[in-house]
């Protein structure tokens, strides 16, 4: 009898995000909906992470909305959302109020599985989002984020994870950001997961094909004992997004493994999506290459292009090697945290800004904060000399408590503020204002608008990347960019400029 | 102490033909020349197979002396050719008399490895070609063909490798003509190689990244002992090409394998392609994706790529899935022969004609030999009542006997025939002129014209593919295409159309 390894795909969020730099238009989604659903998947991940953002501020569409669409023509499958701890969908920390809240409407509208991590690997930061997930009767899965660095051994990420299974939860993902978990490693850490967390314990692996090795590190993964992998539907797969579904199918052939899914409805998904593609053409700039320096200068493909965009606007595009490297000095002189978000955008803007003006000549507030500790603990020790040049910057201590300990709850003053500016009175109104206040309050007032064609033909082509940028460093001043979207055959000049 | 795994760089022919349809100009290759040399590759694949017809017919270009500037600018690794066993680099099979001067110049001139391979995988054509390596003193590496089918198990194919170790063959390789090496089979087959064949003996693989599943294929021969394996820098590797030697190289790491690549080298090696390859766009249609539907179809990218092309020349791209069935149907007919050079066109071909008129309503003359005997003996049984269809159409008998057996020493006739037709008198044009005679006669012709820089402009880019179509169904007009070719910056109109 094989095992079945059970797979999450990545095609309704993650792989639009990776490789088109926005979210897909509903319509060019829902004819594959049936046999997504039907495909024979543990999960789809489809909520979450960066497109919460892009929904309100560049689609101008209710998220939730989306949600309870998903639920209602997705009905038999698990739906799962990427949740980034007490950031939940956003990039700082929240009260405990604004967490539970939002897990509770999460769920409420439709998911099932929440994967939760934090780019510090500080457990204390998933614990109030574990605890409200298992409060509303949903499937935890706890991250780890997996970026290597000298103080993160095999050793050190199994500690996290059993720290994780202490919270409560589910499962496990271990979560590479960029495609850096080789075999080996990949092999080595769900072993030592399995044998420290219990055998039963459900471990899924999550990585990126950027360096193009990550397929055999699902298949060390498998033979490891890994549960779950996640894997993007082919013809959205590759670069710097996901290893195909199909390929992954046939991996296992007469291996002793085997999944679950309808290869038949595998290709009819694949075959559509095929199809309306080249409709986001103008948004999918990268190639499907591999980019095998990732594995020397270690920093995610989105990061990279982040920075290569900002360097471009900043007319010193021959600085970005230097601006990789600071990326890593800045990683070692902050403790090792994972460049995800918000640590991938908050040193990705320092690394800049030391690059172009004299190294720590200015600090960004954000860098400050993770330095004195705002955003979690990290493994490894901070250099002293700049906790120090944060402590005089922020005009304030360092803090070893959990960060959200020192926040009070905010409910209620969310809920008059939402109130005041435009919210319809639900409570998922008040969490999209307090995960965006400015978008949220500009939605607010557009949304109304949602039916006129042109406005949401152009929004929907216009990519997440550019305002993205701008947003991780609002006192660089960013250049506006057009773009030209062709919808259906038209074609829109879009001019974007960075407004939050 | 990890054990060694060896590395067949592609860049320099092979990935260029998956990815390009043509050849790189040699001053767009030579800056990594000192790199490619010194990087720790087993050997550099860089002549033979598709290279030699191309560089007669498109680049005005003689091979052989192109073979000799490699030899000269490479001076340490091996260079490695891919030669068609009987056929050499044509599409039909030679009398001896030209297979051991073809191999003994091609030595001469600098080629130490020769793999040597049959679209049969019928062994007895491979035997020419293995003695004269051996009587030059080179490396002779004995391919099979894998190209599964419902009498190619493992254990046929690990009959097939002893055989050709009989022959007195240094090393076996394992040919997968594209991506349908799973894992598991790569596993088994290459342990069953090593089991039957002797531990001591050198297997080498080689596949193709079409379904995006073959690194993890690597891998897994790697574990079952597997000593050299294929691939391609990665800005000339993935989709229908190879998969790349950074990602190989990463994947091994900590597993107790290792390469012996210079990572800085490759790193400079892919820089410099990386920057040089959008040259060759225009030739570059193919996507870097996976194409999942292979495992149906089971047919190789250039040759679904080559019916495509015939059939919207045919006005009947809609046709397109039936004659991929077709191919399939024609391989059971004809005893299973792999979809290789030259089985892969003739079937190709005779599926075409099958669905535009009719099953065998038109026996091609190829496919007519072929179900004869006349391009060797398959594994699999031949349809009885299309041997008799073949033979009526040829007014001959089916044979048993090696092919080559029934032809005449030729080297004398065709020798003089070369001269007649503007040899410079070398026993390489002579071989030049046996493999392609109307080529080489405008070629020996235009070769003088070698330095007029528009002509060698304009021919580098055209590509392969259009006139190989041609070639192989010389019976089907086909259209001729133009090609919009820019080089340094400079655009020219390329009109292709089929002459021979």
């Amino acid at each position: 009898m094989a095992r079945i390894v059970e797979v999450t795909e990545l095609l309704l969020r993650e792989a639009q995000q990776s490789l088109l730099k926005t979210s897909m238009a509903l319509d060019d989604v829902v004819p594959v909906f049936e046999d997504l659903d039907n495909a024979g998947y543990w999960s789809l991940e489809c909520w979450g992470g960066t497109a919460f953002h892009s929904s309100i501020r560049f689609l101008n569409e209710d998220p939730w909305e989306r949600l309870r669409t998903y639920r209602k023509l997705l009905p038999k499958t698990r739906l799962q959302m990427l949740l980034r701890g007490q950031n939940l969908v956003a990039h700082r920390n929240f009260d405990d109020s604004i967490v539970s809240r939002f897990v509770e409407k999460a769920a409420l509208n439709g998911i099932d599985v929440f994967r939760i991590f934090d780019a510090l690997n500080d457990v204390r930061n998933l614990k109030a989002s574990v605890d409200a997930v298992k409060a509303a009767g949903k499937h935890a899965q706890g991250a780890i984020c997996y970026s290597p660095s000298p103080v993160h051994t095999i050793a050190v990420f199994v500690d996290i994870a059993q720290q994780i299974k202490e919270l409560g939860c589910d499962s496990i993902c271990v979560q590479d950001v960029d495609g850096l978990l080789r075999p080996q490693a990949a092999y080595d850490l769900v072993k030592g997961i399995k044998q420290r967390c219990g055998s039963d314990t459900l471990v899924s692996v999550h990585t990126h094909s950027t360096t193009g090795v990550t397929l055999v590190s699902l298949m060390k993964a498998i033979e490891a004992g890994c549960d779950i992998v996640d894997t993007a539907i082919s013809s959205l797969a590759l670069g710097p997004g996901h290893n195909p579904t199909e390929s992954l199918v046939a991996m296992l052939e007469e291996t002793g493994f085997e999944s679950r899914l309808d290869t038949e409805r595998l290709r009819r998904v694949n075959r559509h999506i095929a199809g309306v593609r080249p409709r986001y053409r103008e948004f999918s700039d990268q190639a499907f290459g591999v980019d095998p320096e990732t594995f020397q200068h270690e920093i995610p493909a989105a990061l990279m292009l982040n920075m290569e965009y900002q360097m471009k606007g900043q007319s010193t595009p021959h600085l970005l090697d230097d601006v990789a490297e600071e990326i890593q000095n800045l990683r070692r002189d902050a403790g090792y945290p994972a460049l995800a978000i918000p640590a991938s955008e908050i040193l990705g803007t320092q690394a800049m800004f030391n690059v172009l003006q004299g190294k720590y000549s200015v600090l960004t507030s954000e860098f400050a904060d993770l330095m004195l500790g705002y955003y979690g603990t990290t493994l490894g020790d901070k250099d002293p000399e700049v906790v120090g040049k944060a402590a005089s910057r922020q005009n304030k201590d360092a803090i070893t408590c959990r960060p959200a300990d020192l926040l009070e709850p905010s409910w209620e003053r969310r809920r008059t503020e939402a109130l005041a500016v435009g919210s319809n009175g639900s409570d998922e109104d008040v969490l999209t204002y307090a995960m965006f206040p400015n978008a949220a309050t500009r939605f607010f007032q557009t949304r109304g608008a949602k039916d006129t064609p042109e406005l949401s033909r152009d929004a929907r082509g216009v990519p997440e990347r550019a305002p993205v940028n701008a947003a991780g460093s609002p006192t660089v001043p960013a250049e506006s960019r057009t773009y030209i979207v062709r919808v259906s055959g038209e074609e829109h000049n879009v001019t974007v400029t960075p407004a939050q």
